[in-house]
């Protein structure tokens, strides 16, 4: 059995030729299927149909959040169902299976680990082919590199953002935002962007306290026109 | 006047769509020249044929090394020797003009500021477009993600190691590497490679201390085999 995981950056305008083609090897591919308007899943759907594949879409199992008491529990309990699931599929249909991932599958993507999982349960040998991130597509709208000469770029989540600046950072790339926090940081320069490589993308750069009504009115026009927001960003601390 | 910066990543299987296209509508691609047996070259230009469009290739002025004392002035009048370079070009050809850039122009690459330069002599409408990048292709070698569950990563370079994890950072990719510099961190785990995407690609992991004479013998050995060695790996803290 075998199972290739594959980066399909953030459209078609991104799929590699060497993942292109090993699309066209699978005999189906593997989503996640999240409910209702998931539109990523039509984005992947529409992957499979164009390099004429079967997609199997696998119901994503509810997460409990009814108690947030036993948070970490629940957690696991979530991730044993979702690759239960996988495992259901791939024992029975075997052949080649192929994971289309948004993005790229070294950034906070659970893919290798799901697969890495089913590997202990399944005789199953895996590879993975890179794809288009979204901070590479942040930094080419806006047309930067992502770190300043020489220096170094800190990758971090929202929720550890002002940690990481307490300790010290200058020049970070945010991701996993649930909401923007930018307070204290009003002198600092953003970069940002909101449903990158779809039609409801939006761009916003400039010294924080300039642009913050700015951000707020993109980022709520991004939700408006697709139903949902992802969202990064870029920032860096004055000079 | 237009200016096109492509990411190419690290081979013909790495060229999207959307840059296989722009390479297509480009009147001539662009490419420093660093002389000899220059490899990263010769792929640009096997990108370029493969595409229809004329490669020119600059040649990259000799860098002043004879002079240490005043190290800022000579990197500066080199970065002004290629700029000027660039521009008889374009001021002489017009049209559209790719640049092909090994990787992704957003990390560790002076492409964009190269054309930034540029758009301050001449009239120049410019974009970019990202491609795969050394680290993500590291990670998918190695079937990793690039940091642990909800923790940041720390891109950094050679020079900036040591510093960095004095600093207290713990999971760290290492780009730009001279040599290989990792005293002290016998017990961390490492992820290298080195000519990835390449005939010469090697690969080596496992903790620094138990694999120092593979990685020194698998560096050589690409050496040998190329002619040359690029190599950047991750380094993680024992938890």
């Amino acid at each position: 059995m075998r199972v290739r995981i594959l980066g399909i950056g953030m459209g078609p305008q991104h799929v590699t030729p060497e993942v292109a083609e090993t699309i066209r090897s699978c005999d189906y591919v593997l989503a996640a299927d999240k409910g209702k308007d998931d539109e990523l899943l039509a984005f992947r759907r529409n992957v499979a149909q164009t390099y004429g594949v079967e997609l199997v879409a696998v119901r994503d199992p509810e997460r409990d959040r009814a108690d947030p008491a036993d948070y970490p529990g629940a957690v696991r309990e979530w991730h044993e169902a979702r690759v239960a699931a996988y495992e259901r599929v791939l024992r029975e249909r075997g052949g080649t299976a192929g994971f289309l991932v948004w993005g790229d599958p070294s950034l906070y993507d659970s893919t290798i680990r799901i697969v890495e999982q089913l590997a202990q349960r399944l005789p199953i040998d895996y590879d993975v082919l890179p794809g288009i991130s979204a901070p590479q597509l942040l930094a080419a709208r806006h047309r930067i590199v992502l770190h300043t000469v020489g220096a170094a770029l800190h990758v971090t989540t929202a929720r550890r953002l002002h940690d990481d600046v307490a300790a010290g950072q200058t020049n970070l790339v945010v991701m996993l935002n649930g909401s923007l926090e930018l307070a204290g940081l009003d002198d600092w320069s953003i970069w940002w962007g909101a449903n990158l490589g779809t039609d409801s993308e939006e761009l916003v750069s400039g010294r924080v306290g300039d642009v913050l009504a700015e951000l707020d009115a993109a980022r709520r026009r991004a939700k408006r026109a697709a139903g949902w927001v992802m969202d990064l960003h870029l920032l860096r601390a004055p000079a």
